[in-house]
């Protein structure tokens, strides 16, 4: 037997702040201000656990439950001084749900409880406002009616309708008293007619109905899907708060409003709010009336030229500015408030922290600090890893207006207006006489790449998030919307079709690649400043974190920017990029016709030079840092020429006919490239391929250490290791070349080997595997295609499916799937360590720039991860977060 | 200090047939014919630690070697009676290798040594043939030149050649005393030319140079290689035979001979031989003579007109004769013996375990269960399950002329010869009138199903063993070959190109699916007969085995053929095979090219009925034992129209436009179709379709259990499940549709529902999913597919290289990698008992039918395993074995 209701008001309360569990949050923080002696109107909160019980008791309340709520009710008449069902001078109350977790709008709410022909009555007379008094009771009647009775809200609607018609009104403002009597006369009828029975006049009654429908409301079908997809358990439960109401809308003395305490777009330290005088809350959000400033400052900011608070109700705008210190100082956070002001006197109806952007949540977090109120540790704690992203890239003036024409997946951050174009040439070509382009393809594929550096942003219609124009584009810092399944591309007709509409090349058209939406025309952006709350605050979180962070980085770009972000190495350089570039494909492509090793090994020779070159600029930028370069991966067949003119090249440079190659081109076609004959099977294969690139890469660490002074460390990487025996045969090829180079070059030539682990087989035998590997980097993109059998490029067409039903709360593209993939991750560091204990551990798939992903592989004790260029400084603070949390861990 | 040195000969031996690790194949069974009494020329081994010692410690011998090797050398010349290095009476031996596991011909082998300038006259004197003894010195030196002193093998030969041609004669035979003895000269003055030593006349310096060549030998090139091939530790060290030589050629009281003591062909208890008088073993080998058979009913069998052995040397046969009892009745199995007589007096020289046909072995193992010589349990261990392939399908004659065109994979057991068509409506076209052809394909897919039913046999050139091709030839117990690479098929031309022979549509090609050879012309088979001691062996094995051995079977016919061969139930019955049938490919069609529900219901309900029909026959057929049937699981692009005239056909039937059909079919195409939009995917998404094929099934328990009476029990199997929630959504839609179809039927309607574990996440979540599945059938085709991120399509064109470099030992497609995919196998097995112990555990991949795979399902306590109908018999035979090494380990 426990104790079901918890009371507050008057000053004092039985709940505190961190009751959130037992009490929601609403009832928690009615608590809390109610006990630092904030005017809070007085109620009670009857708790989640007779949620909990009602549920697990074939719908029944504890048998304590009615004493104890009576109780209370009394309590708050006595602090109110008012009577429940007292017909001169009546309490009413409002009925809330509010659960552990913010469920914003998914559970009913009863508002003006306690009213009926009599009390309503005492109401007018006591308000000295009978408009009022009926408005109230026809709106309860309406709400208890929907919400309780199960009568369907459009019912009272439509009445309401016809009494303005006949009226020859528009607004449920112009009925008068008298008008709403009718209504409400009418708004019984209905309710007889369509239960069966009168509405209930006694408040009491009305009452436990009221909590009945909350606690049912938790399992309405919106809350249900909502707790599934926001990973609440439904034992969780509701509470209900019962409430005093108050009215801000009994004459001029009165007043509703909502605050920050703080500015939630910029941060800054100031006073920011609206409020209405003579009006009830949802006036305030409906719009009706124009609301005016909280501050002298708001007003002047906002050019009203309606009286801020601060000048019309100066006493209580002191009263409430008071409020908003002691709120700051207690919860130690920025709050967002409701008040409401009731013949001149304030009441407190909520507080919680208060949403913000990501440059205000930086500017809040720094100045509290230097306030006093947090300390470092916590100010890097309050920032969402994710809303970095925001300050990184352009983004769409908010003030701009937009038409949206389509809307896709939120591929890569940042806004970007330019004209539609449907080919990498034509992006190029364009660009290269100055144009703006917005490259939009169906998907997009290596030999794209030239296209998507000319282009300011790509727009693909297929293709989920770690699709191939996602992956580069996020690489790259390249806005992109990708899988806008409504578009259509004709590549034949140069445009697209949008239900009806046509997109012709060279139309302009932006996108904005943070949510995923295309826009008509050109929509401005801002760009983004990094201010120094950026720089302070990241500063604090690598004091944190344990975690190094590196990062995916192809080109000498890339690697700038990195550097830039604060990347401390790269922990991925894929070389196949490199292979794309317009001055070697021709022989790379050769290199791949060829049938026999002398061929392969003439077109490689060619290959070499520019190879080695792409290496030493990297690692002249990279100097001091770890530098991982990955051996070839993809499947040959992604350098394939495909258009007639480029077989012409290419059998003109290799001396084969182009029949022969057209031959070649099919037999290297595979039904699944993606498990195909790629990755370290290419190297086994064809040791040449691997054997230059080994080459490549020494030869510029020679070339750089001998030119800096300094030693260059790059970590040579295998990719698509299954067995130990690939690793230990492609590693003796590699020692060989390394110590010819060191011979041929007079220089120490000092390197690491490893490998990728992205495959089921090579995580479960990671010990063997680590008899030979270095180091592990963890292949989560393919790690997640195989321990799913999921196509990331396939995945878009039932992904959406997948989410909507609940079967994945997250695509596992984008944040790791701890339960399944995790544990293959956790087998292979355990394992690994077992026959190598310093082996070094990082992550190089996409995961490594997603928060959750980066904390679990903190919790694991990877040494490192690495993530796209622009992702840094979101792993910089995500990996701070993760170390906190772990240390909050190991101190509990 | 170990004793390195083990006596054999003149009847006693220090070793015993069980010292196999110690003494090697070979010298622990002349060690047990000594101990027999037969008469076996005496030697002695040094032993395999001798081996282990000497690559231990920098190539050097146990210091007491060289004492014990002369204690043993001075025993042979006591029993023998003649001396080491005398003049007079020369010993002569010969030094083998012998290893725990046979090697043939791995290493080397030194004969007739103790030859040199005196002692082959001696030799000469006491044979009275200086021919035989000259001959024997020349053959010494050249391979003492090649084996120890690496002089090579093939200047012997030049020196030869001009001593022939000099002569003018062609035939070793035609040089005489007089001749050889100049070629012994000018051999040793070659050795003198290329060693700058003298040809070493010490026989002692002779038999430590032989004895540490043999040694070198184990570390040769072609040793490792074998080992790695076969799994042979290098620790395992060979051991050293040195033995008297005895002379099959010293007149016509002399003979050679090998033989089998029982015929290893047919099995029959008859002893089975050849020999040639006054001859050396390699004599017989050579086949310059032709030899004569052992016994006057081989030589009537044989139409021989050469005296059998029986009438030409009838003392000495009857006592070798007597031999053949003696060993056969103490190894308890057919032997293969050597034998030399010299001057009367029978040797033996070697016995071992024959080697033998399926047949044979058969015949064998039932035979000496009657005789008393070993019970069932062993009967049953000592056929090769594998081996019974040959007994289930048509075979090459072995006598008749074969030239071989190419060769390709034995994707599918038996021969079949056919006119060859390129495509499976040509070969359902002549085959109804009545041609016998060999579909042609550079793949197959779905759609030539019935193309393949119509054919002899199948040859692709590309895919694998367990590609499309492979698998369903298999299951059909059609002959494949598959992944013939050389040929190029041009289905334009409607012709082959095989290094420049043309094969036009028509003409007639042989395939042998048991080696994978393709042959020109039409070679004659010969049919199985499943003859009784088959029978006796299969029941025997039925008796031994715990696994249940299920069929994966989609046709009634595949259904029948399996109950024949002895299956349990069908574990795997896939449903999508029946989707191509030609009386409902065009519903199917339309199915999958409706873009809504309604368009997929109205399609799906054409389909129902047909679907019914389907399961009504195999639970007919099955009637008594379990059906697993399987939901749809290939990605519906797979069921696409490609012609123009089947896409006007599904437009008609649907009345979509064939410009929207060729739309859709663009949109359903896929990168990676394997880990695409298949499997339980496609039932989530389009619940309709699983909701058909549910109904379909519970219609047809209803049915088929009111006509006969009987309780048919379906399993419901649900592939590609990769996380409960999916097969949560699933298993409900299925109960709904179960108690709808007893509520209208009026039947009771059982049924099991479980799911494939197929990919990792569910290996490794397979305790959740275990909450809800009531069985796990491990699909280890995908299972491997996923661990390694290794497509079954694709894998062909690096699966070679990566078994000659030993990567793989065997195809991860043929044989479980347990190692990867065993251990999660056995997480699947572990987790899924945890939460239901009695959950029933199978295997359906291709698996199911391998020998070795049989063996790990066993250990793990899988219920079952299901294999194609031909291998029915294989698997029952394989899991007795498994049961019995299992309960041998146990009992251990």
């Amino acid at each position: 037997m426990g104790k079901w209701v918890y009371g507050f008001g008057g000053g004092a309360s039985e709940g505190t702040a961190k009751m959130k569990n037992l009490l929601g949050g609403k009832g928690a923080n009615l608590a809390e201000m109610s006990n630092l002696g904030l005017p809070v109107p007085p109620g009670f909160t009857i708790t989640t656990e007779v949620c909990t019980h009602y549920y697990a008791n074939g719908e029944n309340y504890p048998k304590e439950l009615k004493a104890e709520v009576e109780a209370a009710l009394a309590a708050i008449e006595k602090t109110v001084g008012a009577k429940f069902c007292d017909a001169t001078n009546p309490l009413l109350v409002s009925v809330r749900s509010g659960a552990r977790a913010s469920m914003p709008g998914m559970m009913d709410t009863v508002l003006n409880l306690g009213l009926n022909d009599e009390t309503v009555a005492g109401l007018a007379k006591l308000s000295g406002n009978p408009r009022f008094a009926y408005d109230s009771y026809r709106r309860f009647i309406a709400m208890y009616g929907d919400v309780v009775l199960g009568v369907e809200h459009h019912t009272f609607e439509d009445i309401l309708g016809e009494a303005k018609d006949g009226k020859g009104v528009s607004l449920d403002t112009e009925l008068d008293a008298e008008d709403l009597k009718k209504v409400v006369k009418a708004f019984r009828a209905k309710v007889q007619e369509v239960t069966g029975k009168p509405f209930p006049q006694d408040p009491k009654e009305q009452l436990w109905g009221a909590i009945g429908a909350v606690f049912q409301s938790w399992m309405n079908q919106r809350a249900i899907v909502y707790r599934r997809l926001h990973d609440i358990p439904a034992s969780w439960g509701t509470a209900v708060n019962v409430q005093a109401m108050v009215f801000g809308n009994m004459g001029d003395d009165c007043a509703t409003g909502v605050a920050f305490t703080r500015d939630p777009s910029t941060g800054d330290r100031r006073f920011y709010g609206e409020f209405l005088v003579n009006a009830q809350g949802e006036d305030v959000v409906a719009g009706i009336r124009t609301p005016q400033q909280l501050t002298i400052a708001g007003k002047q900011a906002n050019l009203s030229t309606l009286p801020a608070m601060e000048e019309a109700m100066p006493e209580v705008f002191r009263q409430l500015d008071t409020v908003r210190g002691q709120l700051e100082k207690h919860y130690r956070d920025m709050q967002d408030i409701e008040f409401t002001v009731q013949r001149g006197k304030l009441f407190m109806l909520q507080t919680r922290s208060g949403k913000r952007t990501a440059k205000a949540a930086l500017k809040i977090a720094v100045d509290m600090v230097s306030e006093g109120l947090i300390d470092r540790k916590e100010a890097v704690g309050r920032i969402n890893p994710g809303s970095l992203d925001q300050l990184l890239h352009p983004t769409l003036d908010p003030k701009a207006k937009k038409t949206v024409l389509a809307r896709g997946l939120p591929a890569s951050p940042g806004a970007a207006s330019g004209k539609v174009v449907f080919s990498a040439d034509e992006a190029e070509a364009r660009a290269a006489k100055g144009e703006r382009v917005l490259l939009t393809r169906i998907e997009t594929s290596p030999e794209d790449i030239h296209g998507m550096h000319a282009a300011e942003g790509i727009l693909t219609t297929r293709g989920g998030m770690t699709s191939h124009a996602a992956v580069v584009a996020r690489g790259m810092g390249r806005p992109c919307v990708s899988g806008a399944g409504e578009l259509r591309v004709d590549y034949a007709k140069k445009q697209l079709l949008v239900r009806g509409t046509t997109v012709k090349e060279g139309d302009i058209l932006t996108i904005d690649g943070g949510t995923g939406e295309v826009f008509v025309g050109e929509v401005p952006t801002i760009q983004p400043e990094l201010s120094g709350d950026f720089a302070t605050l990241m500063e604090w979180a690598d004091g944190l974190r344990r975690l190094k962070i590196r990062t995916n980085a192809d080109t000498p770009t890339d690697a700038r920017t990195a550097r830039q972000f604060g990347a401390e190495g790269i922990g991925l350089c894929r070389t196949e990029h490199m292979f794309f570039e317009s001055d070697r494909i021709v022989a790379v492509r050769e290199m791949i016709m060829a049938t026999t090793t002398e061929g392969r090994r003439a077109a490689l020779a060619k290959i070499l030079p520019m190879q080695r070159e792409d290496f030493s600029e990297i690692f002249r930028i990279m100097r001091g840092l770890p530098v991982t370069v990955r051996l070839l991966d993809p499947p040959l067949h992604e350098f394939l020429p495909h258009t007639e003119a480029e077989i012409e090249e290419v059998a003109k440079a290799s001396g084969a006919s182009a029949e022969t190659l057209r031959q070649r081109a099919i037999e290297l076609k595979e039904t699944n490239p993606m498990l195909g004959h790629r990755g370290c099977r290419l190297g086994i294969s064809y040791p040449e391929i691997y054997e230059m690139q080994a080459r490549a890469i020494f030869e510029a660490v020679a070339a750089v250490s001998k030119e800096s002074g300094e030693t260059v460390l790059p970590e040579v990487m295998i990719p698509l290791i299954a067995t130990k025996k690939e690793l230990d045969i492609l590693k003796t090829m590699i020692d060989r070349v390394a110590g010819q180079v060191a011979k041929e070059s007079g220089t120490k030539v000092p390197y690491l080997t490893g490998t990728m682990i992205e495959l089921p087989r090579a995580a479960l035998r990671a010990q063997e595997i680590a008899e030979s590997a270095e180091f592990f980097s963890f292949g989560t993109n393919d790690l997640t295609q195989t321990a799913f059998g999921l196509s990331r490029d396939d995945s878009g067409s039932f992904l959406k499916t997948y989410q909507d039903k609940g079967i994945f709360e997250t695509d596992p593209f984008v944040s790791i799937d701890i339960e399944g993939v995790g544990e293959l991750m956790e087998i292979a560091a355990e394992r690994g360590r077992k026959s190598r204990p310093d082996i070094k551990l990082g992550i190089c798939g996409e995961h490594g720039g997603d928060p959750a992903s980066i904390r679990f592989c903190d919790k694991i004790g990877l040494d490192y991860v690495s993530c796209s260029p622009y992702r840094v400084p979101i792993a910089r603070l995500a990996a701070a977060q993760a170390a906190i949390a772990e240390s909050a861990k190991q101190a509990a």
